[in-house]
């Protein structure tokens, strides 16, 4: 993930690491996001699991559904009022391999001795789930592959010099 | 990555992804991360890239170090004298998949109509990287491919009833 020469001069803000850390990157979104996953979608469940005050847990839901990764659907049981539940959009969804690599991460560096605690299997076969990264001709990317970065379309050149924010 | 039953009766915060939420869930640690990734290793330029002050880069560096996923090391220009620059540790480097997993996640869902700001390619053939989920036995995942997940030799239940942390 090297960049040549200029990664330097391109605006740190400007990159979809900043953008997806500014969505995801506290931890709290990362658990409730977790629990979604899970399947645990109820309200009472999620502030019984989290271990969160209900205030709290409802500034939390607000800003994924803000965030368009979550939608709130009524769901009612019999003889009881409406209530809510919240599941993953479509977007949502494609938050499934960061969650997995920062799990296949905790499981390698940050478990007990006694091993994972979580195990992620494919529902068709049974077969333990791994994060792989491959180039888009199907070579595999080991963690000593060197990659190489360059702007893309999207990149902002910083518009100060270096010594004005130094 | 639904858990049959007992998802509810674990402990939230004995898992994988909260651990690692932990240790790089703020985004300013993701973004130093990325700039180490990228190659900018010098003190001076990390404070110039992301434009915070040294105090506030000293302790982020600090705690990365202390997390194990950098290392400081001496270098000396001829005629100066000696600095630090700051390089990934093996543990560090397997963060990578969950940068490249964010970054795919901002490209499909948080860029500028004009495209992503970075490329990133295989530097042996020039093809574009992916971040790819599969199974043990070869199989692809899919966003709609169901995954389960079942407790591993690490979870632990919950000792407090759910009506105590509700």
């Amino acid at each position: 993930m090297r960049l040549p020469t200029p990664w330097r001069e391109l605006e740190s803000g400007v990159c979809s690491i900043a953008r997806t850390a500014e969505l995801i990157g506290q931890p709290w979104m990362l658990l409730v996001l977790r629990d979604l996953f899970n399947g645990v979608r109820r309200f009472d469940d999620l502030a019984e699991h989290l271990s969160i005050a209900r205030n709290v847990l409802s500034r939390r839901l607000a800003a994924l559904v803000e965030a368009g990764v979550v939608q709130r659907t009524d769901y009612r049981e019999p003889g009881q009022r409406a209530r809510q539940e919240y599941r993953l959009t479509p977007a949502g969804w494609d938050l499934r391999p960061v969650l997995l690599a920062m799990m296949a991460y905790g499981d390698r560096h940050l478990t007990d001795p006694d091993g994972p605690p979580t195990l992620v299997d494919h529902a068709g076969c049974g077969g333990a789930v791994r994060v792989a990264l491959e180039c888009e001709y199907g070579h595999r990317i080991e963690p000593d592959t060197r990659l190489t970065g360059t702007p893309g379309p999207g990149a902002r050149w910083r518009s100060t010099s270096s010594t004005a924010t130094g």
